[in-house]
Order: C-alpha cells, then structure tokens, then sequence
C-alpha cells in the first residue's frame, strides 16, 4: 500500500544531525542482546540462513502469485491465501488461515463526464500492451476507483485545489474561490490521498477528482512505460480514502475484530467512510478538464507539467459524475505461521507482509511477499534440521491492506490482549525494489538495526548496504552522515500493516525495504506486473534477496537474544530531537502570527496585490502564547541517564556472560512492555484509536509521520489545553520508561 | 533591453535587513541637499511639474513611435530620432545629434532543420494575429535573430544544457555527456543570453540555439497571447550575444567613441562577437527537438513545462542550422538635448532612456521613453516660462541599445573626459509597466530616492509608491521591511545605458522603473506592439506618468540642490554588507569544499549514484585558504565614521541657512568626484573596461550584479592572488573615499 520512497527526508537529516555518533561495532564484537558466546552461535546461524536464500524462488513466485488480480475477496487473492499457506505448511510451520468478514467497496458504476464548456467523456480506463502480459487480464479485475468513496450522482463547476490539503483551501480563499457546491479536482501527492475528499467535505465540496499529474507522476519524472517506469497518459492510481487517519482497518468495526458475529456499524454510522463521491483519473483524462477552467491563474507552485495555464475556475468546466458501488462484506484471510520457541513460547517476534493487491500487485505488495516467504522457507527448513528459535517466531501474510489495513488490522484488534503480552517486536515488510535500504520504526530498535545493516552486503556495489545509505545521505548534503556511524531509523508514521502493531497496541516495530531506483509509475494500476517488476522494479530480486537478509536477521536476533535488544539512549536522543522540533514549531508560529498581525493592521496584503486580480485580505490570526515545555525537558533529561545507566549494567552483566535464568525472564518480561509505557489508553485528541504518544500519522496529512503528535498537532491547530495536557501525558510517559529502566538496573545488579 | 523585474530578490532582501533603519523625512522636512528655504522653492516647482504631466502624450507618442520597426539603423529609428530631436527644439532644448559608425549585423540567412531520427523544418518566425495591428509591418522587420552571433553551416548531435550557465556543464560532465562538435540546446534564463553562446563555445561546442521553455516564458506562468500577456508558442526571444560583461558598445571600438575615423578592430579580431553561430527559437520549434533527444534523463531542476521527459542527449536529434549575416557598419543616433543651467552650468544631470527596439518596442524601450519625453516636456516648458535649473540638464535619447548599450557607450566613450568632469549624476530609465517602483543605482543616491518615493503616488492604490513597495517586501516575506522606513535600492549589474556612466566612467546613476504587474510574454517580440501594451503593458499609462514624477524628481532635485545629495552611511552599509557576503562565501566554499574532498575519499559519490547509469566521480577541490579581510573591515570601518561626521556636519550647515558660495562650490566640486574615487583605472580582472570596484555584472552570469567584483569573483574562481589584490584596492577605493569626506569636512567647518 504505500508509496516506498527513500528518498532521505529533512526530518531525518535534522534528526540524524542531532543524534551522537555511537561507536560502530564490528563482526567480533557481540551482537546486541547476545553474549559473546551465544553471538558466535548466531553468527554461524546467520551464515547457513544467507547461503540458502535462492532469487529464482522470488521470481518463480511473483510470476505465480502475479497472474491474476489479487484485491481482498477476489478468487486470485484467496488462491494466493490458501497457496501461501500450503508454502509455509511445507516448510513445517504450523499454519493457519484467520477469516474476518470486512466491508469492502467494489464499483457498480463509474462515470465521468465534461459537459461544458466543450463535452468530453473521461475514459476512466488504462490500455492492454503488448510490452505487459497481464494487461490483457480482465477476469476479476477492479476497474480505477477509490474504496470507500460515498455513491453519488453530481453535476457542478469544477475548481482545481492543487493537492487539496488544508492550505491549499486557503489559498483559494485569498482568490475569492469557494467551493461549496462544486466537483474539486485534486492532483496526487501531498497528503495522503484520503485526506483529499476528507478535506474537501468538510470545506462543502460535493465530489472529488483525483488525478496523477505528469509533474509528480508521469512524463516529468522520466520516460513513461512501457518506454520507462512512469505512469503514461492513461495510467490512474486506485487506491482507498477511508480516513484512516481517524482508525484503520474495517471501517464497521473499529477497536474489535471483524469477526462474523462482531458488532458492527452500519454503512452510514462508520466515520471513516467519505461522505462525498471520489474518483481518482489519469492525467489524460485530466487533461480537457484543466484545459476548460477559468477564474484565476493557479499560484506558482500549484501548476504541473501539462501543457497549458493551470487556472483554479471554479467553471466553466462542469462535470457530471455518476459513482455507485457494491457495499458488500468480503472474507478477508490472513496466513499466519507459527513456528515455536524452544526456551520462550510465549514471546513472539511477528513477521508480515501483506499480498493483496490493486490488481496484479507484482512490486505492491508481491515483491516484499517473495522476500519474506524465501526467508520463512530458510529459517522453516532450518529447523527442520534441529536448530530451533529461542522465541516463537510468527510469519503473516496479510489479506485486504490496501483499502486499509484490513488484515493486519483485524487480527491484531481481536489478538489484542494477548499480542500486547506475548508480542515483543513486529517487523513488517511492503513493496520492494532496487536500490537503499530504508528503515522506519521504534528507536528502541535504531541501535539494533545499526547493527543489522552492516552485515548485508549491497547487491551492486558490494559494499554493506549501511555504507551505501551512508553514502547517500552525505551526497545529499547531510555533512554528520560522513563522520558518525549510526544511521538514523525514521519515525512511522502509516500506510502499511506496522500501524495496529504500533500505534494501537504499543508493540515495537520496524518497517523494512529497498528502493530509490525502481521506477514507480506503476503504482495501483494494472502495468504493477511481473513484465513490468522484472524490467523497473528489481530484475535479478537481489534486493528482495537482500531484504531477506534483513528482514531475516532482525527477525532471528528478535527470536534468539538472550536479552532483548532495545536501546534507550537513540529513544531518548530521537525525542529530543522531536521535543526541540515542537518548541521551535510554536516560536515559528509566534513569530509568523506576529508578523502575519502587523501586516493585517498595515494594509499590506491590500497593497501588496494586484488590483485588477480578485485578492481576500486575510483576517488577522489568535496569538500563539509561551507554552510551558518544562515538564518534557525534565522528562528527557531523565530518560537519558536511565537509558546510559540501563546500558552501562547490561554491558558489564553480558560481558561476565550474561544473567542468570530468572533474572533474565525478569528482564525481558520488563523489556517487552516498554513500548507499551509510551501509550495512552484513552488515544490521541479525536482519535482514540491511535494510542502512541510519540508516533502517528497526521490527522491532516495522512501517513506522513506527526511525531509527539499530540503537542505537535496542538500547536498546529492551536489547541492550546491540548499541547498543555500531552506535555504532561507524554513526560508522565517518558517517566514511565525510565521507571522500567530503573528497574531493570534493579535486576542487572 | 532589461528585463525589467521587480520581483524582489534574496540579496535586497538581505541587503534590506542589514541596513539600519533611518528616520523617514516627511514633507515638512528639508530636501537632502537643500536649505529649508530652497526647499519650499523646490516643492513649488515640483507641484507645478506633476500639474502639467499627461498621459495623453505617453499615449500618443507611444503609438507615433512604435507604428514600424525600431532597431538601429532602420528607417524607423532614425525618423524617430529626428522626430524626439524635434520635440526637444520645440520644447526649448538645445539639441543635436550625435552620430556613431556602430557594427550591427542583420540575417542574411537562418535555416534550422533536425535532419535525425525524425525531419522538422524550424518556422523561425511568428505569425500575424488579428489582435495586434502591427504584427502584420513586415517592411524594414528584422526576423528572430541574435545580434553578433558568428556566420556558420554546421550539422550535428544535439545536447540539451538547460540555462547553459557553467554548472550546468558540471553536471552534464557527471552523466558522462561532452558537448564537444555537438549543437547545445539551451533555454532562455538563469543568465543573460551572451553567456550561453560564450561558455557553450568554450565548452568546444560548435552552435548555440536558444529557446523559451513555457516553464519560464510561456503557458506554465499563464495565459499565451493574444489572451493573456505570456509569451505564444511561436513567439522567440530576440537579443544581442555580444561578450558585454567584458565590454558593451560597438565591438570594434572598444574604449573610444566610434566616431567615422575611429581605430577599429576587424570582425575577426573582436572580442566580444561570439566565436559560433547562435539562433533563438520559439517552444513550438524546440518541441521537436526535445522529444527527438535521447540519452539521460536531465535532472529535475532542469526540465520546462513541455510535454516530454526532458532528455540531455547527445542526439539522436540532429540538426542542420545555417546563418549568415550582413556585417555591416551603421549609423546610431543619439538625440541629445541640453538644458543649460543658470547656476553651474558645467554641473550636468544626465536623464537618458533608449529608443532603438528590436521590433515596434513599444514596450521596450518606449514605454520608458515615452514618459522621459514627457517629462521633458514640462520641464523645457516650464523653463520657457523664466524659470531655470542651477545645473545643466542633458536629456539623451540613447539609439543602438539592444544590440549592447552602443548609443550610450560610444557616446560616454567619445566625451569621457568631459564627463569625468562635469557628470554629477546619470538617470537611467528603459521599459516601464504597471506594478511596483524598481530602483537600482548607487547607494550614495539611496537615502535621496527614499526621499523622492514618498513623494510619488501610486496610480492603483492612492498610497505612495514607496508604501506599495514596502508592502510588497513584508508580505514578501521581509520582516524589516514592515518596521523600517528607508527602502534598498538595489546594485546595478548591466543590461541597460547606466553601465557606460556608473561602470565604465564612475558617475553616479540610478535606474528608475515600474513593473511587476505587466506580463511580460512580449519581450523582444514583434507583439511587444502597441496592442500589447494597452492591453497588459500599462493601458492608462498612469505609471508611465508615474516615472516621470520619479525621475523627474530625481532630475530636478540633483539639478537644483545647494549641495549635492549624496550620503555615504547609506553607501558604507551596503558595502559591509557585501564584506559580509564574500566573507561567508569563503566559508561557504571551504565548507564545501572540505566536505567534497572528504565524499570522494569515501568513494560516496560512486555509490551514492544509481549503477545502472552513466555517472562520472568528480575529482577533488583545491583548498580554500583562509583570507585576510582585514583591510575591508578597517576601511568600512573608517568610512562609516567618516560618512556619521560628514553628516553631522553638513546638517549643522544647512540648518544654518547653508554655506557661503565658495565653500559651497568647493564641496560640490569634491562630492562630484566621489564615486570616481570606487574605480580602478586598470579595471577588473579579464576586462579593464569596467573599472568601478563596488558594482559590475557577472562575467559567467551577464546582467546581474555581482558586488565587490574583484574579490567576490576571485573567490568563485578560486583565484585567491586576485581576492588578495583586490581586498588591498578595495581598502584603498574606500581610504579615497574616507580621504574625500574628511576633506569635505574641512570645508564644512
């Protein structure tokens, strides 16, 4: 489901920037958790697991799993289901499949039309090639739609809102553009694409089209497939806009499993659902659309790369619109695997990776499917020898992520209780391809990757694949990333199956993938293929290889530590980072707000615009008052010499050869529950669903990552009692973490 | 010629934010320069100036002046230089024209065809519009053309370089693409044009074509003429490539008038006419070309808002171009009208604005023209009635201007000395539009324009052009600008008359425009018509009587003033605060540089970059030492305190009721030299032409200013003698200066 892109972020320059260099280990050292005993023994195991991995099972797979359409309830995805079972049964996992009956949306009826000025009926449709087998499939198929749109049959002016994210509306305002009443034609990009209709709604829009423009997504990028990897003229992104921000998963069942018998919403109660009919279109048939509007010029920064003057109208485009769907049930069915722990049953390391697709679903999700099915066949076959995990490993194939983390979602609301006692790390995988790692996750774990990273080797250079990413972020200007050698994880955010693990039940997580240099205009259209993944996407799976690798390695250093391997300090670094990020958001706001006010009073917007152009002054904005940010500095501080204490006595204990049995239970018992301290039962502000306090997706933004969210998005939306109460809840928080640490001092001496 | 843009740029605005703010002088004030008696003498005259302007006139001569063609040597120009000459005599001006022998090729031949992988014919040539009366004079009309571009016959591989400026060749040396014996594409912007054909030809290319890309000039910034101002798919940029940022003027006379007798270069020896041939074309022309390149795809800063992946090549587009020219010697006009003083008679205010276009030019140069005439108008009438300016007034209709400045330049070259002499100040104005007051010039005239603007009226808003001004820069986002009251003028580079007199000569000059509400898409086109501009350019001419009170102002205060109105705090700012930008330019590079060398010594370039392109590693930097700004720091010092106590001085004397006359003319007579003081006889490295050490344009970058030229541009060279050399002569242009004002000082007391 999302959108893999390595490409660096500033947020983790700024936080990579902030964080100290830790002393690199190498091969000899002991490995995180792990005497120096138990590490040689992990070591060897490591090196059997890497010499069996085999790219043509990748390859053999994605074509299999890739012939037919692969979307939740179709007869591909539940042949896949039952297949990826049988695979993982093979393999001596003990092996099951967890049915949960969801809604899912499928279209009735799907039409666009341009009524005036000039009269055009959008094609709504991407071409059979003869440069892609699969485009010819039709069987099963779902046409380009967007789950959980609302019906409706509209007819109104059209006014382009650029990406449709909040300010843009203002922006509109400024030029005297309402939309209440009218179709709005959003581009792709921004924002999660839910957040569009969510947005426009609630501003009284009636409709939305979103469309791939060739500027963010199409001839701009590079050569258009089947030429290059970009999205042509008649690709268009399907994809779901339930506000998934607010819950994910079924939208009728959120907190609980979606089992038969659940208490469910109905269609019209469940608030997740837009309330306004959406439809997402390729640029071509955006193209007449944007050709016809009036009104104003669009701003500078809102114009893409079609041929022509962007302009906001609203008309004289008009648009009749006729969306109507299936509002079915769908059995959902998730693959889990077992194999069990030999000396600690009941701690669990989960593995997953989703296989529903849109359509063929080759790259998203099949390409992180191979990977981890040829890891599960490794570590499966493995034991089959004898050897034997320490911890219960959980292999999971997810049905229905992708209109919402159906899947995942599910299972984890209905194990809830027992996962928040027995799981002690999730770590997910999603498309793949070639190029960087990425990593995303708990800074619990930040340490423990940096020690996974350099012992993968990059399939092009030879390098680790750690240097490569090194490389990477000192070439594009991060001058810290040359001289140290941890590398920083990002903070998740959402928009694949971690987010139940993570943000609602407080379960470690990490999310792992390569990319950067596979193409990506293939997203959520049917040219996701097999002919397409082995031409852009990772042509010899040596990158999922590597994810193997990867993936493989935390999973069985999660699976085989004598003490688990989180860290606190790169926690403790990484909020500090965030806290000071939130404090110079709030001076920033001040400032603007002032300045903002002082224009007001001096009639410069007036002056400043042009007279013959519509232009709404701006109202002048509340004062952004001094927050008291005390509490969480005293939190931090705190934390930080717990994290150096905890570390400091674990070190001398593993270095005398580690705990004795039952302070070792003790330990990890704590450890496992650490997470857990950093969430709130009652949830973030209007979303109880999510819990973490240091990691959500934005309310307004979608799966990019608000980190402290319930101080960040305060200030943004300057709920001010807000930013006050989760300064408190997030040091009481934090001080929960150090009182775990403290304790965990207690066990080690 | 310029390009007039008003859209404030990051050096003012930080130049803006260094400068102290300094007490706003209402109307009830002294005049710089005046006592308050000649004060009240002046207001009254000015009163009556503003009284008799009319824009009926700007009008009516506008359209008289732009019915044919206008580039030198045309029918055209020379009868309206003989009719300006004309309304000179009948407004009472002593006036005559001066005559120059300039070179100035026209076509003889243009042909482009791309010959590979497909066959395109380049139309070359603009069509005739229902809309604009004129587009249909093809009697006299140049084509599209640029001016000193080398005959040539050559076919070859064509290589997209984006602005084609020399880091654009950096880059393409990292795909691994030479342009050697290739055609270089490149597209108008991100430099003045001369430099494209002069660093592609150093490259080792063997042609030029320049094209407008619509990202820049056409449909992306919005609606295409006729409909709206941007410039059509097959408008092209006409211009001149002659070296001008060695020297301007006729390139076969280079520091002398080029009288009839003149010492001449040949054709071949000159240094300023491009080595190969150069042609600039429309979007609708670069089309084919562009969709006919293959090879990398360019980087994302580089792509337009074509329809295409930006590709850069080399070839399979190919492309036969052939051009060859008359190169002939032509008669220039300079109408020159004098207006003898009663007081200082060899005092001169020079107030000149070209007429030479490269079309109709209604916009360029005549709009600006139009209003200079005007303001003529009344000051020559106004004289008819008894009244009389102290000083001698020159207005200058410059002929020969778009080819490279060559009425001024041969005219400031011919009478040099004189100059030197007698010049206490050039006024400067070009095309002129609607929006916001622009002014450049020497910061010793910055405090006397921040008097004059206050003085002006917008035509929109009813609030002082300065108000407007000052409005745009704080909702641009400049904080100082909302709680100060002076407003930056900015430093002048090149690309219009100015540069002979304040580059070349040393007297002080300013640039005066309005703009930035004005289009823009006509520029060196034949729909830069009277149609044109009445519908985008300035339809009421509000602001064309608007610069005529501003620079009539301007005129008429350095005309009568007691004392001259220069003030060196505002200077001595503006100089620390370039000291302040080459500082941090060298550390800048240091940095980088440090940083570079460390990247390649890790190899990170190498695997940074994606295996399966071409990518070449960059090599290391030279070091950047440490320099010794010392001298600058001493010598800005000294001038501030210097500048305080001239101040202070000159104050307590006018309060008094001024100086006696003697003293009076002794201080003038120091005051007129000041600025010659800035120069170095020798001049600036590669181009002793230009010998002002404060303001020069770029030698790779053309029309923009680079300030402290010498030093700042030995630093981006890493010519670290040269920065030595000039730190030492810039301490001693500012000693002279210091030197001057402790010796007006002497004359105050």
């Amino acid at each position: 489901m999302p959108r893999i892109c390595v490409r660096i972020s500033l947020a983790v320059l700024t936080a990579l920037a902030a964080l100290a260099a830790t002393p690199q280990q190498s091969a000899d050292h002991a490995l995180l958790g792990f005497t120096a005993e138990s590490t040689r023994a992990q070591r060897d195991l490591e090196a059997r697991f890497d010499a069996q991995l085999d790219a043509d099972n990748l390859r053999n797979w994605m074509r299999h799993l890739s012939r037919h359409p692969t979307h939740v309830g179709s007869p591909g995805a539940k042949a896949n289901a039952e297949w990826i079972a049988e695979q993982f049964r093979s393999w001596g996992f003990d092996t099951r499949i967890d049915e949960y009956q969801v809604l899912f949306p499928t279209p009735r009826e799907r039409m666009v039309e341009l009524v005036a000025p000039t009269r055009y009926t959008l094609r709504l449709g991407e071409p059979v090639l003869a440069e892609d087998a699969t485009s010819g499939v039709t069987q099963d198929r779902l046409p380009t739609y967007n789950a959980y749109s609302a019906d409706g049959d509209v007819e109104a002016e059209v006014v382009y809102v650029n990406y449709g994210i909040p300010a843009d509306y203002e922006e509109l305002e400024r030029h005297g553009v309402d939309v209440r009443g009218k179709i709005v034609l959003a581009r792709y990009g921004g924002s999660w694409r839910g957040i569009k209709p969510k947005v426009a709604a609630d501003r009284g829009a009636i409709a939305t089209l979103i469309y791939s423009d060739p500027r963010d997504d199409g001839y701009f990028q590079g050569d258009v497939y089947p030429e290059g990897p970009y999205r042509m003229e008649h690709g268009a992104q399907r994809g779901s806009v339930q506000d998934m921000p607010q819950y994910p998963g079924d939208p009728l069942t959120p907190g609980v499993g979606a089992t038969a018998n659940a208490e469910r919403y109905t269609v019209e109660e469940s608030p997740t659902i837009m309330k306004i009919p959406v439809l997402p279109i390729s640029y071509g048939d955006a193209l007449p659309i944007l050709e016809a509007l009036g009104g104003p010029v669009a701003p500078t920064s809102w114009r893409g790369a079609l041929p022509l003057t962007y302009h906001l109208g609203p008309g004289p485009a008009r648009v009749h619109m006729r969306v109507a769907f299936n509002w079915d049930l769908t059995p959902a069915y998730d693959v889990i695997a077992v194999l069990r722990g030999s000396e600690y049953p009941d701690e669990w390391v989960i593995r997953g990776n989703h296989f529903d697709g849109w359509a063929f679903g080759a790259g998203d999700p099949l390409s992180g499917m191979v990977a981890l099915l040829e890891e599960a066949r490794v570590v499966g076959e493995m034991a089959q020898t004898g050897w034997r995990p320490k911890r219960t490993i959980v292999y999971t194939g997810w049905d229905a992520e992708e209109p919402g983390l159906l899947g995942s979602t599910e299972w984890a609301e209905h194990h809830g209780a027992e996962l928040q006692e027995k799981a002690i790390a999730y770590i997910n995988s999603d498309g793949n391809g070639r190029g960087f790692m990425g990593v995303g996750g708990s800074h619990t774990l930040e340490r423990f990757v940096n020690q996974i990273s350099p012992d993968v080797e990059d399939p092009q250079t030879g390098v680790t694949v750690r240097e490569r990413l090194k490389a990477r972020l000192a070439v594009g200007g991060n001058r810290e990333a040359a001289s140290r050698t941890d590398l920083p994880i990002s903070p998740l955010g959402s928009g694949s199956d971690y987010t139940p693990f993570l943000q609602h039940l407080g379960i470690p997580s990490l999310n792992i993938g390569y990319g950067g240099e596979n193409g990506g205009g293939s997203y959520h259209s049917i040219f996701d293929s097999f002919d397409y993944y082995v031409r852009f996407g990772d042509p010899t799976f040596e990158y999922g290889v590597a994810l193997a690798k990867t993936a493989g390695r935390a999973t069985l250093r999660l699976a085989n530590a004598d003490v688990l391997p989180l860290r606190f300090g790169n926690f403790a670094d990484n909020v500090r980072t965030y806290l000071q990020e939130v404090e110079q958001l709030a001076e920033t706001m001040r400032d603007d707000t002032e300045h903002h006010n002082l224009l007001v009073d001096q009639n410069a917007f007036a002056l400043a615009a042009d007279p013959k152009q519509t232009y709404v002054v701006p109202e002048k904005k509340e004062t952004v008052p001094y927050l008291n940010f005390a509490p969480l500095h005293n939190a931090v501080a705190r934390l930080e010499g717990a994290a150096a204490r905890y570390d400091s006595h674990l070190a001398s204990a593993m270095a005398k050869g580690g705990l004795d049995a039952d302070a070792n239970s003790r330990l990890n018992a704590l450890l496992q529950g650490m997470e857990q301290r950093m969430t709130r039962a009652e949830g973030l502000p209007r979303r109880p669903w999510f819990r973490h306090m240091i990691y959500a997706p934005g309310f307004w933004t979608g799966y990019g990552v608000k980190t402290l969210p319930g101080v960040r998005e305060g200030i943004e939306e300057r709920e001010w009692e807000e930013v006050r109460l989760f300064v408190g809840e997030i040091a009481a928080a934090l001080d929960r973490v150090s009182d775990g640490l403290e304790e965990a001092v207690g066990i080690l001496d």
